[in-house]
């Protein structure tokens, strides 16, 4: 399957999806896909892909190891990142009540698969 | 019950539990308590205030309103941050395979005492 059949079901599946992408960590997406206008989806990668690198310094001052997943909720959205390899990761933007459980669920599938084709 | 009851009780009820801070905006931690010396909990406090006020920076620019809820996975940790007012918010550090579900329904039980608390 390629990615954007991929990604494409990731958002037909999850309750409250808005967006999802297949990011590199300079910023930019390799493939996106977005169903709402809001949040800027441009935007929330190069800022999400900004804040992840400043989590990995964090982390490999306090010996934690590789981030392999970050999750924010706020007032209207929730934000979920997953690891996939080094270079690459999974971003997903849902309704602040979105189904979280099965976001994570989705994207760790997808992001398997992804490590298999990316690596 | 005193904070650092409430935080005690956190730290025994959630499985893979390490360390519970009530923690100010300026990343000083108003109580905190520890089960193990990794990671070292002053810097994580200090970092991952850092990084929750990177996190609302972006999120004003995005209009996404505010933080709520904070979570990142890394190999060895898993770390919370729940949101009690704009001065505070509590953080949890966990095994990487800790309980997060159970983490998440305490911390905001606790912050909705302490909000009452403090407000």
């Amino acid at each position: 399957m390629v990615f954007t059949e991929r990604l494409q079901r990731v958002l037909q599946t999850v309750g409250g999806a808005k967006a999802v992408a297949l990011v590199g960590r300079d910023g930019i997406a390799v493939e996106r896909l977005a169903i709402s206008d809001e949040p800027n989806l441009d935007l929330a990668t190069a800022q999400f892909t900004d804040i992840a690198k400043k989590i990995q310094l964090a982390n490999q001052e306090l010996e934690a190891g590789s981030l392999r997943e970050m999750i924010q909720r706020t007032d209207r959205y929730l934000v979920l990142l997953t690891t996939i390899t080094n270079e690459y990761f999974l971003m997903m933007i849902l309704d602040a009540d979105g189904s979280l459980g099965r976001a994570r669920f989705e994207l760790r599938k997808v992001a398997a698969a992804f490590y298999d084709e990316l690596v």
